[in-house]
This record gives C-alpha cells, sequence and structure tokens, in this order.
C-alpha cells in the first residue's frame, strides 16, 4: 500500500525555511521528490494515486512534543488512550507525538519504559516516541539514562514541582543534568519551585481558599520564574543543555531570554493554553474553573504579549500541547471544595495545529514559523529530524493537506479527543485539516478518518539536534 | 544554453532548513525539482548535463547583500569595477550582490540611481541589484524613496557618521523612517557618532597620534554602540524597521539583542573582517595597518565572541563583506602621516562562503546557520526570496558546487579580486568552491572561470520579507 | 543682629543622617553648636533670642539646585524676579537657590555672567550661586570654563534640545565634558533628543494638533530616554560625571539606574512637578493646559513610580524645582493656536519642601530621605557643603522651624510667588514652614516675612563633593 | 565614672553625613553636645576629661553586624571567647558587635538563646547585641520569632548551604519570611545553593581533590548568585525585606542590584576578607590555603571591583566581618586530606575599621562612606539607631580617635584575636585606632587597653531602620 506513489498537486508548500508552489510525489511511504508546478519535471510524474492541493497548504504533518496519554496522576488517568489520543491527533493534522514514559520511584527507568511501551504498542494511529520522566535520580537510573538514549529515548523530564511525586532536589536535578551532557540526553524542566508552592498551597486551603482560581494564584509568577532561573543556572554548571516545558509566565520568558543572550543552549516551549487562555477561564464559576487547571497555570492576559514575543524572536522554539485530558464529570470533580486535588491538565493536540493557524492569520506569526514551532523545531529537538517535520525528499511522507479558509468552530461536540468538554469551546477559527499522510497513507481524507489503530510505529530518537 | 537540462547527482543538499542526500534538476535557468538520491523519481530523470557532486555540498550561491564597487570615497575610488567584482565574487561562490548606488548632496536620487545602472549595466558576472545611498534627505528626495521601492530599490542607507559627506541629522533620520515606514522600504544604518569621532579624529592628529591604528581608537566602542541604540530608538517612534550594518563592537551587539528582547524588528549585520580580523592587524607596523582601516572598525579580539554568539542566536542576522577595496600602493598610501586620510574600506567579496565554512568547521556555526546568514537571510532580508538564496523549486538555478574538504590558503597571488593585498594573506582554509551555477548556467567550472561580463542581470527586488 | 545667639529649643532636629532631640545654637550667623535636649551642656546655654521648636522639626534651610528668575524665553521672560522669588523661596523654607546664568550666542560666558550677577545684585532675600548655560561652545568658552571654576562657577548646563536656541551638537558637548572632566566643572544636561522633536513638532502643527497636550505627545519618553543614554555615553568618552536636569520618564530613569550600576558618576535630578502632577493636567480643556506646559513635559501617571523609587534607592539624587514661572494671562497665552510657542515653564519654588514632606507622609520617602533629597544633596553635588544642606557645627545657621500638623492648601491666592497661577492649585498638604533663620537672621517669623531684600548673598562654590 | 564629662577637642569629626571641624563632649556615657572648634560654645566648656584629637578623626565606634565567639562548628569551635573577641574588637575601633545565638535542631529558640546570653553574660569589653540562627523552622520556632523581637532579638538568620546542619529548605524559608513580614525581623540570609554544592564536593572528594583551593572551585559563583535569586524571590512572594550576608561574586551582586533597581527591599553585605584576598590565597601550597577557607569562598581577584562598585554606590549597604577564628594548628588542620573538613571561617573583626580606612586612601570609598558601611547603616539596619553608629547629641558615647596617618603592619605577632594567625599578615597599611571610647569609658588610651571584661553590655535592639 505505502509503496504506492502518491502526487499532491498544486499546492502551496510550506516548510519552515520555504514557500514554494511545487508537486510533491511520494514513494514507498517518504517524499521522493519535489519539483516546481508546472515544470516539465512535474509534468512528467505519474502516480497511483493523486490528490489535488489546488488552493491549499501542503504542511508536514505537525510533531506534538509533549502529551501524555492514559497518564495516571492523582488517582485517576488521563482520559485519552494511546488509541483515541493519536487518532484525535491525526484529525488535527500532528502525525507524530513523544509522550512520556513514567519512572515510579523506586524502580528502574526500564520497568517504566516497559509499561509505556506496552500501552501504545499496536494501538496508536500516527508514530509516537518516548520521552523519560525521572521520579526517582540515583545511581541505577543515572546509568540506565546512559542505556536509553542508545535505545532512542533521547529525553529526560524532572519536576521541581510536585514534592513527593515527581520531585527531585537540586542535586539530583544537577546528578542528571551532568549525565546528559555526557550521554547527549536532554534535559526537560518542570520549572515550578513546588516547595514553596505547596506552603502556599496549604495556607490558601486553610483560610478557606478552595476554588479552582487559588490554583493559579498560589503557583505565582515569581515561583515560576524562580525555578527557570534556577534550573538554567544548574543546567550552566553541568555544561548542559535545557529544554524548559510549558513556560507560561513573562517573568520566566525574560529569564530564558537572558540565558540565550548569553549564547546558552536553553530552550523553551510554551502551549496553546497559555497564548489563547487566562486566568478569566479559571476564575469562571460553579467550578467551570475546574476545566482550565493545569501546571504552570494559566496566567492574566498580559503574560500572553510576551509569549508571543518570544515565539517570533526565537527565544522559545516550541509549541506543544502538554495534552493531558480529564473529563470534568468524575475526574475534575475530585478536586470541589479543594483546588488541589483537582487533576492537572487540558486537552489540546487536536486543536494545535489550528489554533496556531489562527495565529498566522492574526498577525502573530508567519507561515513558515507556524511550521517551524509546531513540526520542524519540535523534530530537530528531540531528534526526528529529518524523517519529521520537513517536507523535503527523503522525510516520512507524513503531510498534511490545509484549507487555510475553511471556517470551523472548536467544540466538544466536533472533536475526536476522549473528554467531555473542548477548553476552546465555540471559539471560531479559520482552516482547518483537509487530509492527512502518514508515511504515505492517507488517515484523514477529505476529513474523513482513513487511519487504523496500529498503524502508528514506534519512532525511536537521536540527540538533539538543535544545539548552537 | 540556459534552456538545457542541468542535474547536479549524489551531493549533500544543504539550504537554511535541511541537509539532504539529493539530485537536483534544473530547467531553464531554475531549480525545476529535487529528489531523493537513488529513488525511482530520481533514477528516471536525464539532462543535458550532469554534474557529479559525489562527496561535495550543493548549496545556494552566496547572497552579499553589501558591496561597494568602483565607490569614490575619499578623492579614489573602490578598485574593483563591477566587472572584476563580480567575477571574484563568482570565483567565491557568491552568485548575487547588492551594491549602493549614492545620492550626492543637492542631486536626486534618481540621478545617482542611474549612474550606478550605467556603470553595472553589462559588465556583471553575476546577477545584482541595489540599495540607495541617502546624503541629502529632504521633501524631494522623500518622495523619490517611494518610486524607488516600486522600481526595485527597497532599501536605503544612511549614515550616523561621515558629517559633511554622506552624514544625516537625526531630524533627516527620523524623516527617512516614517517613509520607510509607510512605503515598505529598510532602513540600513551605519551606526557611529560620527560628530564626535570628528572631535576625537582632530584631538589625535593634533597631538601627533597619525598612525593607523588611531582610527581604531578614536571610532570608539562606545561611540558605535550609542549610535546604534539612538537608530534603534529613532526607529521606534517612527514604527520602523531597522538593519544596522556591520556591527563590530560587543556593546552593539548588546543594543540590538536588546531590541530583540522587546520584539523589535531590529537587525544586524556582520562582516568577516570583525570575526577573523582585530586591531592586531590595524596595529601592524610600517603603515601595514593600513591595510586594515575601515569603518565602523576593527576591534580589539574579545569582542569576536559577542559577534558570535549574535549570529548564533539571530541577535545577529546576516554576513555580508562591505568588500570596498582599495589598493595599498597608490591608494591607502593617501592616508601617510594622517590616517584621517586613508580610503575606509577592505576587500573580501571572494572569500566570504570559505570564511564562514571555516567557522563552521571551528564550531561557530552549524552547516544550515552557515547558508542561512550567507544566502537565505540576506535573500529574504531584502526582497530576492524564493528567487535567491535556497534551492528549492522554482528558485534560480544559482547554485555552487562545494568541496568540504578541499584545502587552500587564502592570498593575494591566488585571489580574483582587482586588490594588490589580501586581508586574509597566509590563512588556511578548509573548504572550497568548486563549481558554480548561476541560473543555470555554469560560470566556474571546476575551478576554471566559463562565465562572461554580461551575464549577471539587474534584479528589482521586493520590499523585506523578514519582519516579524 | 547676627552676631547674636539664637537658641532653638525642644524640635526634633532631622538632618540627611540623624533625627535627634537637639537644642541647636547659633553665633554670628553660623550653627555653633547641638546639645541633647535636657542635657547640661544644653541646660547651661544662654541665648539672645530663644525659638521654642517643641513639637516642630529643626530641618537645614532647602537647597534648590535649578531656579530660573527673570529667564528670557520665547520673547518674554519669567514673572519672578531675584526679589520675589527669592522672597517667595524663602517664604517655602528654600534659604539657597542655585540659578542658571546665560551664555548669549556670539558672547563670552563672562558678558552672561556679569548680567546675572547684576539682576540678583542687593535685591535677594536668600542666599545664592549661579550655574552657567552654555549655549555657544568653542575654543574661548572652553577656556572661560576654567576661570569660572576658579571663580565658583562650577556647572555648566548643556542643551541637547532647542536647536537654534541653547542647543549644542554631540562635538560641542564631548568637548565640554572633556574639559570639565579637567577643571573640575559638572555638566548638566537637558536630555531630550530637540532635533527629532523639532520634526515631530512642526508634522504636529501641520497636521492641526496645535492644543497644549500635543507639546507633551511630540516630546516622547524615548526621545528623553534616548538623550540621556547619548549624554551617559559621551560622559563615558569623556571621562566626566554627569547631571541629568529634570528627568521625567521612566525609560530615562532605566538608562541613569544601568549607568550606576556599572558604577559611573551619573546622576539624576527630578522636580515635584514630574512626582504630582501628570499628563492628566497638561491635556485639561480650554488651554489650561498651557499652564503645565514645561520640558521635558508632564508624563502618563504611570511613570511617578519609576521616578520614586529611582529616589528611594538613590538612582536620583535630587529633587529641585526647575521654577520657571511664566503668567497664563499674556504669556502662556502667547502659544494659543501654536503649543510650540508657549513659553516653557512652571512656577514651584515656594511648594517644593511641602510636597516633599506630603511625600513622607504618602509613605513615599523616609524623613531623612526628605532631607537629604532636598538640602543635603544638592549642596554636596553643587560644592556648597557643609556650608548649606546640614545642621552641623560651623554651617551656616540657615535652619527651618517645620509644623509637621498644620495644614494647608497651596492657591495662588496664599502663595507668594509671582504669577497668577499655582501648579498644585487647591492641593491639601500637612506640614508647614513655620519660622526660616537665614544665616542666623530670621526671615520668616511664624508665617510673618521679616526678611528683606539684599539679605541674600551671592556665594561661591565649590566643585562637586558627590563624585564617587 | 562614665558620670565624668569627657571632652574632645580639635579633631575632625566623621559620620556618615558630615565632616565638621567640632568639639564633643560627653556626659553620663552619651555625647551630650557638638560644637565648632573655636566657637564660643566651645570654649565655654569644661571637662573632667580632655582628649586632645588634633590632626586625628573622631569616628563613631565600629559596628560590626556580623561575628561568631565560640561558634561550635565541625567538631571544633571558633577560637575567640566573647573575652577575647570583644576586647580584640575594641583594639580595632569597633565597639558594638552582634553576634549570632544558634538555635540546634530539635530545640527552642529560647534554649539557644538563653545558652549564647550565658556565654556572652559579664566578660565582654564592648557592647553586644545577638541575631538567632533558625535551624529549625517549624510552627513553635516561628511563634518564638515574634517574641524574640519583643525582646529584642529582631534578625534571623537562615542557611540556604549547609544540608544536615544549618539548612532550611524553601518552604521553611517562604514561611520564616512571612512571619518577618508580619512581626518585623530581619531575614538575613546565607545563600548559596547547598544541595547542588554537596554533590560537587562529593565528587570533588571522590576524585582525589581534596586540597583547600577546592573548597572555592566547588562552590561555584553560579551557585551563590542562583541561591541569592531564589532568597530575593522568596522575599519578593513573603513581601519581606531580606540581608544577604557575606556578598562574595560578581554575579551575586548583580542580582542584588537587580532587586534594588525595582525598589525592593533587599539589601547586601560583604566582608574585608572578599575586598582583600582572593582565590589566590585559597591557593597557597602546603595546606596554607585552609587559613582562607570561609563560606561563602574567596573569589578570583576580578570579582573585587563589583563588591567595590556595590558599596559605592549602595547597591552592598555593609562590611562586617564574618569574624569565626580558627586555629591553623588543631583546628584547620582537621581538613588536611579533606577540604570539607576544614572549619570555615577567617579572624578579622580586629581589622576592619583599618581596612577600609586603607579603601579610603586607595581612593575606593569616601571617609564618610566609610564609616556609612562600617558604623552608621549597621547600626540602622539592625536597629542599634541612633544609640550606635553616629556621633550626635544622645547617642552613645561610643568614640575612636583615629590617627590617620599612623602605619602598621597587620600581623598574628601584634593582633590581639585568640587565633594563631593574621589573614593579613604583612599587610602595610596607613591609619591606626589611637583611643576609644565605649559608653563614655576608655577601654583603649592612646594604644593601651584600659578596659575590662564586663564593661560590655548587652543590647536589646530595635527593627530595621532602614527600609524604604
Amino acid at each position: 500500500m505505502s509503496s504506492a506513489r502518491t502526487l499532491i498537486r498544486g499546492g502551496l508548500v510550506i516548510t519552515a525555511a520555504d514557500e514554494i508552489h511545487a508537486d510533491v510525489l511520494t514513494e514507498d511511504g517518504r517524499i521522493a521528490a519535489l519539483a516546481a508546478h508546472g515544470s516539465a519535471a512535474a509534468e512528467s510524474w505519474t502516480a497511483d494515486r493523486v490528490i489535488d492541493a489546488t488552493g491549499r497548504y501542503v504542511i508536514p504533518g505537525g510533531v506534538d512534543a509533549h502529551t501524555h496519554m492514559e497518564l495516571p496522576f492523582g488517582g485517576t488517568s488521563a482520559s485519552d488512550t494511546f488509541e483515541t489520543g493519536t487518532r484525535a491527533a491525526a484529525w488535527g493534522g500532528t502525525t507524530t507525538i513523544v509522550d512520556f514514559a513514567v519512572q515510579s520511584v523506586g524502580h528502574s527507568l526500564r520497568a517504566g519504559l516497559d509499561a509505556w511501551y506496552a500501552k501504545a504498542d499496536g494501538v496508536c494511529a500516527v508514530d509516537y516516541g518516548f520521552h523519560m520522566i525521572l521520579s526517582d535520580v540515583d545511581e541505577r537510573s543515572l546509568k540506565e539514562m546512559d542505556r536509553l538514549v542508545e535505545e532512542g529515548v533521547t529525553s529526560f523530564k524532572l519536576f521541581m514541582a510536585y514534592p513527593g511525586v515527581f520531585y527531585s532536589d537540586d542535586g539530583r536535578i544537577l546528578r542528571a543534568m551532568q549525565r546528559s551532557a555526557r550521554n547527549g540526553g536532554l534535559i526537560m524542566m518542570h520549572a515550578e519551585n513546588g516547595i514553596a508552592i505547596d506552603v502556599l498551597v496549604e495556607q490558601a486551603l486553610a483560610e478557606g481558599r478552595t476554588d479552582p482560581r487559588y490554583h493559579g494564584e498560589v503557583r505565582k509568577v515569581v515561583l515560576e520564574a524562580e525555578a527557570t532561573h534556577r534550573a538554567i543556572q544548574l543546567a550552566r554548571v553541568a555544561g548542559a543543555p535545557l529544554y524548559v516545558v510549558h513556560v507560561s509566565a513573562d517573568e520566566a520568558v525574560a529569564e530564558i531570554t537572558a540565558a540565550r543572550d548569553k549564547g546558552l543552549n536553553v530552550f523553551g516551549e510554551t502551549c496553546p493554553q497559555y497564548l489563547f487562555l487566562s486566568t478569566d477561564q479559571l476564575a469562571e464559576p460553579d467550578f467551570e474553573g475546574a476545566k482550565y487547571v493545569c501546571s504552570t497555570p494559566l496566567r492574566p492576559k498580559e503574560h500572553q504579549a510576551a509569549l508571543w514575543r518570544g515565539l517570533r524572536t526565537n527565544d522559545l522554539q516550541v509549541v506543544s500541547t502538554d495534552h493531558c485530558p480529564f473529563c470534568f464529570t468524575g475526574q475534575k470533580e475530585l478536586g470541589r471544595g479543594d483546588f488541589s486535588k483537582i487533576p492537572n491538565g487540558l486537552p489540546g493536540v487536536e486543536n494545535r495545529m489550528d489554533l496556531l493557524h489562527q495565529a498566522v492569520l492574526d498577525g502573530h506569526l508567519t507561515r513558515r514559523r507556524w511550521i517551524e514551532i509546531a513540526c520542524a523545531t519540535p523534530a530537530r529537538m528531540f531528534g526526528l529530524y529529518p524523517r519529521k517535520g520537513t517536507i523535503a525528499p527523503g522525510a516520512d511522507a507524513d503531510i498534511v493537506i490545509y484549507d487555510p479558509h475553511a471556517e470551523q468552530t472548536l467544540s466538544v461536540t466536533t472533536h475526536h479527543m476522549n473528554v467531555d468538554y473542548n477548553a476552546y469551546e465555540g471559539r471560531r477559527i479559520t482552516g482547518q485539516v483537509e487530509t492527512v499522510l502518514s508515511r504515505g497513507e492517507v488517515v484523514i481524507d477529505q476529513r474523513t478518518y482513513t487511519g487504523r489503530a496500529g498503524h502508528g510505529r514506534y519512532i525511536p530518537r537521536g540527540t538533539c539536534q538543535y544545539l548552537v
């Protein structure tokens, strides 16, 4: 099947670097060639299947480098399985996810990774890889890091938040960074001062401030910025690169900016929720705010300008979703009367490419920058390039035919994520995924799902290709 | 001839975004297609001419956005004509230059531009465009700016240095920036506080400090940084983008960095002489330092780190040459006994691509970043994209076959620039241009010049494509 | 008379350094001694006159380092003469002013200074000194600077604004700074980019934006900050200290702060109008805004926080008035229909000490800091210390008995300045000057004026005592 | 005795604010009056004792806000007792120390404080107060803080270093800061990331890097700066002021500077060892470097410029000694073969005033600034003002007659501290303490010790008087 030649004709091919009117030919699941539309070379091509992309964008499939399918958290689990979540990803034009395998305290990385291999095996609609969450940094797990890098799990997430769960102290963080400086791994950091936050949580609850909005108030901007600063300094000591996940606060952006002004290999990711939502949502009455509880938390609207600025001048490099859905009914509700019991996370894997296209129309980003932050850079950052993230001869034929003029309304009634609300309910968007190829196979065909569970393959990754 | 199909086979194609093993097919002077090497699509191609690029890089022809062929300066003229200079450019793998037409005080832009059209017409070896130097900003020249933008001269250089010659005061600068904010033009700035510098020049000469090295001492770092800061603030007032030419000082880089941290459309160019040479050369005895007199001046070596850092994290975006050669004998010698009479300028158009490749080997840049700062970004910055600066279907077939392993020694005895010294004399470089195509025609063939005067065409340019 | 001993008993003596319950004894116009209230030493004192200061503050007489009595400006003259202006100063607790003698273009400093000596001679109510405004920096005036420093005129004001009137270009500024670096003079700078501002003025008027509020809009924050930055850099080149007058904009404070963070001898003065008034006043309808036209202009309220912060952490060191009154009727009215013709300046010499005491009550300043910025530092900055600005044995007996609990309403109906409006009309203030001694003589006695024209003496000044 | 009147005649009285030729009269242990030398008031004075201070400075007794007499550390104790240490202080012109009482883990503040009261009671040569070291922040100790503030122990030291000993985590720090924000206490912070440092210590020892100089290498600049930044951010969250002890690194100064540029109540102390010594000493061979082991550690010489700059522009406010002497023989030697076992600390209480006077001569400080950082500000910072730190009517008669022209050589052979080496051995100093009064009693009389153990009294302190 995937050995068939497919020809995508007449579209505007957009990559991180170029916008060209070109026809794209795939062979055996890979992109074989691009030719100028109307050239003799293009005219001479024949194919088993021809897709007319006239008036459409032809873009690389999205790479979402931060998802949490089926993540156990706070006594429940994220509501999307690898099957439902990757299918929703495909609907949204994302053809690769990198999810997080979790080490349990007291257990090996191996055990955690194998458990996650098993969860994803044979059920995914699109390709996937794994980062590893380090919950228990000791001599054994440091040694295991080396082996995982060789095996294709080349990035490791640490938490400065969540004491007693995922939290690592500065000594453990330093050791892991030193190790990664040697083995080529990339440390990803959840940068919030969780020790201080937990004091504020306890005080808020003791004073009866239990509503969801207090989740945002106790997780203060300054405590995200502080942790970001600290992680950067520890990385300087270790001589290691650093990738800060879900940056939400202007002062945190400023810390990353200062690091880059010194030429450090420090990178920042933000997420659509921080770009499009704010504490306005978190403060919605009747516990509705619980839908918007995630960590780092949503911030006042004024912070968005710093995030867009960072994305424009490349002080922030990646937009991922941190997709970690919990149903309002039965899951978010666990935190009624105690915001600290609300499972942390928002759905979004399906909406990322569209929201960022809207940002192009709103003047925040150029079209090429849209592809760079959503496809090319995450692929490079996490060792998936050039198989993923671009449209170039030799790359996997992960291609999205995107209709830039289609209008849609984001809604739980139409989305494909397995969760009972949409964080962007009712938002009007211009632009929509029309057709999606994954390694040459059409998995979304003019907005019909034609893929299958198990088509998606595990992709071992190389080391970070974004260092300077 | 150029209608012939040329096939470049087996090389590693490097663009600003991708590194791929691909064959490149040209038709009618343009790039028709790229196909994965060994793919069925590639294998099926036939061509009039096949170039074997095995073991070679296939890169876009360089774009040098800052040259001064035949520039009248200080009673003499730059020693390269458009004929000799563009031929040397071709030898060095640069297939497009953007030179500067000069408005004379009291005369129209039109007159200046027409004079430069005439100089270049019919003699160039590679393609060329023009910026316009504004020497006399008044109502008439402001109106002419609009017409020039429409005509394809979309960038305008102003000088904060050289009072009495090119100098514009802050009011004229502001007016020109306001105009460019409306007509889409891009203001290029020579940022040095020439009014203050002239005081220091006068004092130095009065005190008998007349050697070439005093040229560097009076043109102080802080006076480059000050002017850079001032230009940025004036651009903020005007709401206009700004491109600062030949940035040489660490404090000037810091000013541009601060502007970008605020999200401003401020850009910076540096040149190989600031990256590879220093006041060590300027201080050479027996008036040899005169060879290295240019403005902004060479700086102490310590400044280089800031320049490389800026290039890595994109606070500096472009490396041009500011090629403006004067022979030591008869030209530089005009300043014996008075450094202020030494014609300002260095040769370099032939050496840029090689020096920057050496920077890749030295660990300063990645290969893709090399192409970005030397080809893609200058093309985008000055409205030449996607015709120039990339290898993509539809682009002009300006292609360099580059041997990354060849060794060479830069020298006046082997270079092709019309000047009696080489600023990098004796420097060993790994990497060399082997073959060069300009719009599909081979102008350098395995290090033999096969081009001709008049092949190069004038390229009207669009407006800046680099704004965010 | 002044040979008489005066004893001030029972007050709280506040200086820049100390707050002590002490009795103060004067002899022959100087402070002879301080003794702890109730000590044997204090009890043993006898005096010709005893002032009961129980429940009062005993503070040094204010030093207003920036006034413009009788200044010719825009075809008219400031409405306070030295006689009326210094009398109003006394009423407001200010016992020393430093006014500005003006060099006319084409004339010597000597001629200007002598003219100002003549204006003030024999008419002043309190002591006074002179700064010199340099309007025409050339070899002659540079040489004259040396002589003036020896004579006690140790500070020189330059303007980056007002082209064609007071304006000096960067070369002249640099030369004057170099001279001051050698002769110990202190350069005071009006930091606004007047060349750029005049372009915006012309454009505003051409577009019919003629109301007073456009005076503020064209004199942009960024153009004050730019000039401040530039002046600092020129001072770095010259190796000279710098005092920036009437700082009004947050970005200008940031430039001075950055300079001080580098350890430079850069100082900043602000004025009550920038601390208490804003563009709200400048935008008052019916041309009322003209009352608030001064340069630098009033800024939006948000800027005040940066000024208070600067005063608290000593990035700003002095609060002067820039007292330069013009009557609304007949003077400010010259600018109806053309804001550029409104004489620039506000009255305030009488209100400074009270407004700053109010700032103490409002929590902006400590009591000691009030005395430091209004008395001690201006005295030190301009070479008047320890004669002026403190209460210490040996100092001139310039003493204010201040009632911290009195309430007053600032108003034209009660003030003593010779101008037909009060910039703070109707403002309620807690605190009031009760009694004032100038060199031991009571010039205000329980709010009755007992002084006389001609009591005030010219004070030759030493060089700046504030350098670090 | 102290009821006697003493008259100090003819000296130059220097305080933080003034330099005046004045006679000083004391009554009953307090300063009764100052009178201009030669004035009738001065001439009329009689006294039991007259000290001729002609040609001498008359300065306030020094206030050393950071000493550790008899501190148990690493299995040994600081070698100066309160008796020997305060006597040495008197010799050096310091008439007040604030030492640190220590809470032991698991015990109350009360118990620790009482133990330290007992150690000092009846043996001190000069006055003293106590800070409290918090080793175990819990609900009980938080409540005790309130009581201690009322009792006159108004400052509390926390450690981000020394895990397992004094270390508090960020949650405990935050709680203590919140408490101090309410009760008026001032948090003093040892700012080094001890958790990360301990990793580096372990690695250094494991790799055989055991010499004293590795103590400096593992306690990295960036880990001091990081902790300084973190402490500042936690103080922002708590709304509390912060005093950072023994700042040694340029990047740490930069963090404090940034905080002050925001107007925060953040203060910094440095010590003579960081101003006059460097890693050059720490690297001395034959284990001699152990003499210079303290934490924060000595830094490379280049850091000194930042410290002097901070002292000049008041980003650093205080110079204390952190006097904590351990003999080389028998104490420092505990760390042969393992730098982590070297007791941390240097002697210095006797040398501070002289070293800082030398700094005046070297051009780093003005004379008034010398008194401000060594006497006035520490008194204000720690609630001892106006009893201590100034010469003003009503203040304690703690007065030093200082000979600014005397020459001395610092040496263990002449010093009075109970330790077998002097950290400044052989250093030539101009300036020396001649006579010292403590509350009116002469304790050093022309370089003879005339004091006695037990003269010194415990001084309960008020809260910080330095907030803005």
